[in-house]
């Protein structure tokens, strides 16, 4: 059906503008389409056709004009849909809300429709789209090989056509990882610009709501309508934007020899893709990044997992996924005083990451150093997860912004991916330079 | 000496602009001053002749006109001076310092003239100034009382006039109590906009550094020299600072009859100098800031303290005050699950108080309930010492800034202050109101 192919929010809006099809007949194309692609268990819950005719209904009111009407999205299954159960992963832990999630109300008040909730990895605890007794999600290119998590299924959804756009959760690259194996868009704003009320907390003071997309300017589309402070949600900010030249920006890189790839053919592209930066880019030292990340899963950060279903996890110790049991678990033995520790040496690492934020605008590294299949990950499951995190664990602690953009394929036709760091506040401008790099048609700045 | 009673930073500005005496002669009266004054336990370690030679040497190519040339004041033993020990009022746990505190270091430059080191409650742990081996610091109004802590010997140090000005440190109300006490001006100033480098750390999340002055606009005489921004403290901030208007600001109370005083005079000075207020203030209702307290020795923060010093605590058990060993061996029990959650519980809290502070500029608070004796607190350590914390353990873990002002006398002639609050970046504003209140002369604000 013309504008489903490829299902981006601006094709569809035009669709719509020229009247060739309207919002019931796209859900109906959609739904048959997921009907479809069923093995790759990117689903935990779909809407039911008079779920959706509810929402169909809620358009009448919406200005012919907004950004998002009639537009078919998903949600990963930690963010809350009114009326709809949350599982995060767990049936145990199923709970209906009351309330849809603030970054889903402002989406349904724009006009946009959910499909869904989407798989993902057990209380998003995960790089790799198979801890989740919902199935293990397979990649959209190769159903051989990981979706990548843990918002595997909203990736999945969106490389495969099944809505325009998606919402992930990223807390330490899984609004990134998902995005770069299925070679779309995926946006981690600045902390605290997304609302987090209505979504499971993973670590709370790290976590992101993060959007899947097929564009730039549909990621940015999407960032107009749902940002903005929350005065519900206790980690919001009322971000102080700060912008940079996006025709002009300074770009790091880390040298791709030096990198830990797993994999030649994803440094062969990552080296393509820094030797095409439109600027000489500066070589950065990770150190301090490498050093951030390893605070995340070998330090007192876990013990956030434990502070959101810890308690959870020891009433229903047989509910849990053993992988995910087994990480979270970890949690609960840390001290106070390693977590204080582990906040001071943050701090010093953030000055010296600021500083290096003054002399560039965007770093741009691989979103991870290999891609697995679902039989690796089967055979190693905490030492693959834990590699995939190499050049995600950082951001959020570093309170960095991000967008993952695909960065063309390997040999056998596997999806690579480079995602570009800003500080904090400069989601807008590297939004900007992310479209110029993708070769998108320049449009308006969102305010 | 002319300049000398009261000693105050302006009042020595001019006796040494009309050239009535010199540094050295005012130094001269102010040791022998000091020496009268040994029973108070105000001192660690006091310069002598030779080393005040050299800072008076060092006033020679200092601009004549420099705000504290040839000012002379005191640094709590917790905050280095080059070339002095730091004992943090523990002689076992003591070093030299190569290098001054970045606060120490701008007010040399700026000329001012250290003239030693000051008694406190041992690790700044404790708000009555006895729990330090050299001695029970006494109140300078009446030396049967005690004269708060941690920062004891630095705030009688300024109500004895033995220094115009004296550092201090404030994590729980360090740097309010003890200008309570003695009838002075204390500001503790928004969290980072003072270096802590070079600081023994108490709770490193949480401590300031401090002043005591008689006036406000000594206070703020200092603030000018002393602030900004140092790369080399990892919790340093670039400070937004805003402002509201002085003359004219929203004041805060809470009911007094509802107040947890201990004190029937101090009751009924607070009820007066509500009374007393230049637009009707609005009742505040004090949970959130009670349940904010409640975290900082009863929940997570005591850990900080561990981290600090709780390595030494452990190797040098009997080289401690038992009682601060006590308070802070509870640090290494906490868990990190309860550390975060306390964060979580923090960040609610800190919303409720935020939307306070937009209907109110500043709330006026008793700076203590009450004032105990000696023999009080030797009595019961632990309960008196927590009593004194009541309206001053909230305020670092809820980012705001502080001014204790001296309101009045008991009938027995013991001092009694307000304390003055306002969110984080209020500073220039809240001096402003401070010295309003005080009947002071405005001044140029700092910028």
């Amino acid at each position: 059906m013309a504008g489903l192919e490829p299902l981006t929010i601006a094709g569809l809006r035009r669709t719509y503008a020229a009247g060739a099809t309207e919002p019931r007949a796209a859900l109906a194309t959609l739904v048959a389409r997921a009907d479809r692609h069923q093995d790759y268990a990117a689903w935990i819950h779909r809407l039911d056709e008079s779920a959706l005719d509810s929402h169909l209904a809620r358009l009448a009111p919406v200005d012919p004009a907004a950004p998002l009407r009639g537009i078919p999205f998903v949600i990963k299954d930690n963010i809350d849909l009114a009326g709809t159960p949350t599982t995060a992963a767990c049936p145990a832990y199923t709970y209906m809300p009351k309330h849809s999630a603030t970054v889903v109300a402002r989406l349904l008040a724009a006009g946009a429709i959910p499909l869904g909730k989407t798989n993902m990895d057990q209380f998003a605890t995960g790089l790799v789209g198979t801890r989740s007794p919902y199935g293990a999600t397979r990649n959209a290119v190769n159903p051989n090989y990981i979706a990548g998590g843990s918002s595997s299924g909203s990736a999945v959804a969106v490389r495969l056509g099944l809505a325009a756009f998606a919402l992930g959760t990223d807390t330490a690259g899984s609004g990134r990882v998902p995005a770069a194996f299925n070679g779309i868009v995926g946006f981690k704003p600045t902390r605290g610009w997304w609302s987090l009320r209505g979504v499971v907390p993973a670590c709370r003071t790290l976590d992101c709501v993060s959007v899947f997309t097929r564009t730039v300017a549909d990621a940015r589309t999407v960032a107009e309508v749902v940002g903005g402070f929350d005065a519900n949600d206790p980690f919001s900010r009322r971000i102080p934007f700060k912008s940079f030249d996006a025709a002009d920006a300074r770009f790091g890189f880390a040298p791709p020899e030096k990198l830990p790839f797993d994999n030649d053919a994803y440094r062969d592209l990552y080296a393509a893709f820094v030797a095409k930066l439109p600027s000489p880019p500066r070589r950065v030292d990770l150190r301090p990044f490498d050093a951030a990340g390893h605070l995340l899963y070998q330090g007192p950060w876990l013990a956030e997992r434990y502070a959101a279903v810890g308690d959870f996890l020891a009433a229903n110790p047989n509910a849990v996924h053993p992988v995910t049991r087994a990480v979270i678990a970890r949690g609960k033995t840390i001290s106070a005083v390693e977590c204080f520790r582990g906040a001071y040496r943050l701090a010093e690492l953030k000055r010296e990451v600021e500083a290096l934020f003054d002399a560039i605008d965007i770093l741009a590294l691989p979103t991870a150093p290999t891609i697995y299949t679902l039989a690796d990950v089967e055979r190693a499951p905490f030492e693959t997860n834990a590699r995939l995190g190499t050049f995600t664990n950082f951001v959020n602690l570093l309170d960095l912004c991000a967008i993952a953009i695909p960065a063309g394929e390997t040999p056998s036709g596997l999806p690579f991916g480079v995602t570009l760091l800003a500080a904090a506040g400069r989601d807008h401008a590297l939004l900007d330079a992310a479209a110029l790099l993708r070769g998108e048609q320049p449009s308006a700045r969102c305010s």
